[in-house]
Order: structure tokens, then C-alpha cells, then sequence
């Protein structure tokens, strides 16, 4: 009998940070394709599109008209998602959708508020992040620190999601190259998760370490297997920032960026470490594009910690994840579909195959090697 | 102060199926969409294409040949993400990909085996359930019954998941219509968090009803809602099933088929019973089909049951989720990312407002009605 191979056999493997497994079968990308194809995100933008309701100097959906700015640039959502003010669901309003018989147990429902905000990566319509300068990242991640701040000194609201879309395939709703932030008066479901397992991770050792934290220890363990030929899942780093394909990745290609000392959020970091995530962000996203030689499609997410003054703020460790869906080709993506949504996340390659591959990659972005 | 409106204002709804919350913004689809414009899925087929490798008489990828069937046909599937009779994962292999300083907490591994098979719906390439006949679609659910029966009786397999990916845009990755089963060696994220949920209820409710069912509950509730002009979620049904668009809904048009009499499993349901399920998967597809009149795309899934054996069997409640991602159009659909895939889930319209729009559609497929 032949012995248990990583890359050829399923397994399945534990995300810590969720509490959810992912089932991992790294012999299927052999499959032959005859599914969807998409459209190379290749084209040649403008600098400024006239028509884009984000570039400088233009109107907006809504009538507003957007500052002539020269570097990042943010302002309210025109279609948020959550807003302030709003009126509290009452019994009677719950009533009316729920029908007069229905158990409370089987109809809940919370009314939810908050802010949305977009934030412009700069005035430039053609520029996603791996083309910008580090300088001009170093200035998002100040705008993304300034919105932080702001929205926590909000006492309505308790955590502040900080998102991009890049790519069309990803549901960019409008090309120009933006993050955005969506802040909740309540800590949302997949943050929420990740809380309960610091806290559990803390309490587990705290006879031993009364500091003791999940991503602390995950990433001691992944910095120090640098080194191994088998188990080398580090992508990038510096002094400050790991960036890794987690041992229980669900994308292709997915990574996350971690912070190397237990920093619970964005706000935290001092102006050393907004340099150094600015670096780690302009040379993860590089390598993406570079792959397949296109503008490289995914989500990317900070979690951190609740606003100031919630009590879990202190377990939690500042990190990005990056959902990006490409799988064979720029035109040949990932899904996560039947049995993913109906039983449980599967991907094609092994967390130790994606990390070599992005290491393989050029720190030089191709466009510029091209010239 | 005006007051609370579930069709003007942000709330979120609980799931109690699975414990998650989903963010409901009705407002959100005003907003101005230049993302993503998918190709419409109504190009014409051939009834049988010869490149197919699921249509009767043609070589598949791996050199087998598929019988000249005239019914549903089942298959092992070539490229099965799970298969039996491989080796176990070891201490040792676990460690060459951990690396050897790795806890046992944050790098879990389970070695996972199973079967994957392949159900065609029919012969015809070009008919998807909405254009098949009642009498096809019964011979479709006896063929899950058949491979549900027959993979029960392997004590190495705990559950078995079917579902379909039907178009392009969910992932399918051969347009011949077909049907899957991947079956496992343990019960998988989402059908397992279910079961807790069902246990928790059962238990809760033991004293008054000793087979008190969250399921029986909620589709009772569901039915008897059908007379209300604003908690009307029912789109159809017949003396065995309902299918309702549930209050927790995620994508925009998602359904759920649910049996109105305890039953935990495709393998339960009698010949009547079978018919029924027949009748209202081919009137909620039809249905389906018609909202935007095209080739409607979605990812259904089974769930029910674990095998034979399995303590947790009983508690199940046979139901069929549908999860189709268009919104505004057949070629606008929803985007579950950045906040989604961070946060929490989201839609833009509520579920009482998707389950009129199903209402309102004809029962006559819209190809037929054109004739
Ligand atoms: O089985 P298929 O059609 O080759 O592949 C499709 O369904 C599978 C099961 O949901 C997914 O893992 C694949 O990503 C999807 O493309
Ligand atoms: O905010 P946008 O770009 O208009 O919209 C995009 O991101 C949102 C937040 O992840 C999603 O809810 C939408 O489905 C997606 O299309």
C-alpha cells in the first residue's frame, strides 16, 4: 500500500479561526473544462473617465459632486446599506412579516444601522493597488486608519468592516479602483466567529500564557517553517507583516496578511508599520497580477478589532484576507458552488502548491517589466 | 418619526437552520450597476452533442464510454473529489506539511474518502427540469433514491450530498443537465450544523413534544401564513410538499422544498410521495425559468438524513435548498463578496417580495407558451 500524500490524496483540513473544514482534493484540477470562460480583465482604462461616478471633479448618481482630490479620496456611500437613524423594529412590524402564530425562536430579527463608506485609492480611474507607489498605499492605509477612528468614536456603532472588490468577477460595481467600509451596530457573523475562537484560544492556555493568541502562535509557527521544503506557506515578509497562504485556505490563491506582533487593529499601528503593511500590500498584490499577466480579481477584508470599548477588543490580531477566485487561467476561476454551498468549501490544490507558486512569482509588476 | 418597514429599512434575520444571521437592505438594488453583465443562458442546443462526454453513446474524458441510455443514467464520476480505499493520513505526514514545531490546535487534518457519481436527468442535452415531464422528473428522483440506497449501504460513508449546478454561471462545467452525489466518510460543515440545530430544537421542545421538529414547526407556520397579504411566503404547493421562500433567505430568489410530514430521507418517501416531489420541482423551475425568461441558473442541494446507522438520523427533515444568484435581470446578478464573504451575508430585496415575484409567474414554461 502507498503511504498518504498531501498532494495526491482528500483530506480535510480544520480552519481554527472559523471553526469550519475545508475539504481539499488536489488531484482534481485535471478535470476537463467545458464550463464558464471569462473576459480577460485586461483592458486599457482611461485616467479619467467622464462618465465614472468616482474619478475627480464628477457628479454622482445622487446629484453630489466629487472633489477635484489629488490622493485618496472618501465619502458616504449614496446607496448604503446601513444607515443611521433609521426606526427600531417593533413587535407589531415583526408581527406583520412573521404571521400572528410564529415562534419568536424561528422568526428573529434585529433592525441594523450604520455607515458605509467608499474610499477612492486616488484620483486615478486606471491604478489598482499593485500599480500604485508605496507612498500613495501608505496613504490608504492612513485613510483607512482616519475612518477607523472616526466611525469608533460613533458609541452606535460596534464594528467597522473594511473591504475591497477588485475585478468585475468579484462584483465590482464601478472600475474605479476603491475600498470600501460598511460599519454595523452589531459585530457581524464572520468576525464574530473569529472573536469566539481568540477568546476560547486565550482561555485554553491562559494558565500558561495569560497573553496567549491564536495568529501570535500561527504565525511563529509559519515564520519559523520558512526554512522547510514541504511546509513553507510564507509568501512575503518584513519586519512587521507575514504574508501567507493559510494551511486551511479556501481560494486558489488565497492569502492572508498578518501582523507579526499581536496588534488588535489598524488604529494601532504606528507609521513604521503602516510603511511596512503599505510594502507587504504592493508586493503581495504584484505577485497577483502577476500570475496570469492580468489585473488579478479578488475581495480583500480587515479583520480587527470591535470599536473602543467593547470588551473583546484586546484578543483580537489585526489581519487581511484575500479571496481572489482564479484557478487554471486569467478566464478560468473557482467556483464555489453545489457541494461547497450545500456541504461544506473544496479546493483543487494543496495551501503548500499555492504558496510556491506565488513565491515563484516576480516582485516586479509586468507591465513594468514589459516596458 | 416614521415607523419600521422591512421593505425600507436595513434588518438582519436569523437562520435557525444553520444559527447564521443574513443582512436584508431592501433598498440597496436602486443603486446604478456597472459591474459584471453575464451572457444570457438561452442559446440553442443540439439534443445530443457529439463532444458531450455525458451524452448516450459517446466517450467520456477518461476513454470510458457512456451506455446508449434512454432514462436518467448514473456514473462514477471520472474526476471524483473523493474516492474509496485510499491510505490513511499519518502522524508523520501530517508533520512534513505543519512542520515540526506545529500544534495540534491550529493544524488539524483529517484524511476524508467517499464516491462521486454522476447523475444525467435524460438523454437529451438540450432539456433542463423545467422541460422535462412530470413522468422524467419521477424517474430523476427514483435515480437519487436508487444512489442514495445503494451508497447507505457502505458503513464507510456517513453522508451523501446531492445537488446540481445547473448553468454556467454556477460553476457547471458541462451543459449536458446532470445531477451529483459526493458521498463521505463524515457528515460535512453545513448538513452538520443543521443536524445541531435540530437536536437543540428537539431537546428544547422535549418536555411538551417528544418529536418536536424545527422543520414541522416552521412549515407549519409557512402554511398556515398562505391567506396573508404580507407574511406570504409560499410559492407552491401539493399535499406532500411546500416550496416557500424562506424568511432567512441569502440570494435573491432562493427557495427551499420541504417535505410537510417528518420525513428524514429521499429513501422515506413513497411512491405518492414521489410523484408529489416530481410535480412541485418541475412547477417551482418552470417557475423559475420564467422570471427573466431564460435558462434559469442556480445550485440545488439535498438535505436529509445521514446513512443508516447514524445516531443523528432521525431528527432530519428532508428539505431541498435552491440557491440562483440572478437579481436584476438575466444577465444582472447578486454578488455574494467582499462584505459577504468578511461579514455577513446580504440581499437587496426581502423575502416576502421574492416569494410574490415567484407567485406571480406562470405555470406554462415561457418556450411553450411562445409556441
Ligand atoms: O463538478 P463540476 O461540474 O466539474 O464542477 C463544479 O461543481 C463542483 C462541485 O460543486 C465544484 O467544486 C466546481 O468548482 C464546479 O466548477
Ligand atoms: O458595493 P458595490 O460595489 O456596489 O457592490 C458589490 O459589493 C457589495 C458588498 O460586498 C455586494 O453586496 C454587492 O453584491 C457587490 O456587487
Amino acid at each position: 500500500a502507498s503511504s498518504f500524500s498531501f498532494s495526491d490524496h482528500s483530506h480535510r483540513r480544520f480552519n481554527p479561526l472559523t471553526g469550519s473544514w475545508v475539504l481539499c482534493s488536489p488531484h482534481r484540477s485535471k478535470r476537463p473544462w467545458l464550463g464558464q470562460v471569462e473576459e480577460v480583465s485586461n483592458e486599457q482604462l482611461p485616467q479619467h473617465d467622464p462618465q465614472c461616478y468616482l474619478c475627480p471633479g464628477n457628479t454622482r448618481a445622487t446629484g453630489a459632486r466629487n472633489r477635484s482630490y489629488s490622493g485618496t479620496y472618501v465619502f458616504s456611500n449614496d446607496y448604503a446599506a446601513l444607515c443611521v437613524g433609521q426606526p427600531e423594529c417593533t413587535t407589531d412590524a415583526l408581527e406583520s412579516v412573521a404571521g400572528s402564530g410564529a415562534s419568536d425562536e424561528l422568526f428573529r430579527v434585529v433592525s441594523a444601522h450604520g455607515e458605509c463608506k467608499v474610499i477612492c485609492l486616488s484620483p486615478r480611474h486606471d491604478l489598482t493597488m499593485p500599480e500604485l507607489s508605496t507612498d500613495e498605499i501608505c496613504q490608504v492605509v492612513r485613510a483607512w486608519q482616519d475612518v477607523y477612528a472616526e466611525l469608533s468614536a460613533n458609541p452606535a456603532i460596534r464594528y467597522v468592516q473594511l473591504f475591497e472588490n477588485k475585478g468585475a468577477m468579484m462584483g465590482c460595481s464601478n472600475p474605479h479602483p476603491h475600498s470600501q467600509v460598511w460599519a454595523l451596530s452589531e459585530v457581524p457573523t464572520e468576525p464574530a466567529k473569529e472573536i469566539e475562537s481568540f477568546k476560547a484560544f486565550r482561555d485554553r492556555h491562559a494558565a500558561v500564557d495569560p497573553c496567549a493568541c491564536l495568529l501570535c502562535s500561527y504565525v511563529r509557527t509559519e515564520v519559523a517553517n520558512v526554512g522547510s521544503e514541504s511546509a513553507n506557506r510564507v509568501v512575503l515578509q518584513n519586519d512587521s507583516f507575514v504574508a501567507l497562504v493559510p494551511f486551511w485556505a479556501v481560494w486558489p490563491l488565497e492569502t492572508m496578511i498578518v501582523a507579526k506582533s499581536h496588534v488588535p487593529s489598524i488604529a494601532h499601528l504606528d507609521s513604521v508599520q503602516v510603511q511596512h503593511l503599505a510594502e507587504i500590500l504592493q508586493g503581495l498584490t504584484i505577485r497577483y497580477d502577476n500570475v496570469f499577466q492580468c489585473s488579478f480579481p479578488y475581495s480583500m477584508g480587515v479583520h480587527q478589532a470591535p470599536t473602543a470599548g467593547d470588551p473583546d477588543s484586546g484578543c483580537n490580531h489585526l489581519h487581511l484576507h484575500f479571496y481572489p477566485p482564479l484557478l487554471r487561467s486569467a478566464t478560468v476561476r473557482k467556483f464555489q458552488v453545489g457541494f461547497e454551498m450545500m456541504a461544506e468549501c473544496q479546493r483543487d490544490l494543496t495551501a503548500e502548491q499555492a504558496a510556491a507558486r506565488l513565491r515563484a512569482q516576480s516582485p516586479i509588476h509586468y507591465k513594468r517589466a514589459q516596458k
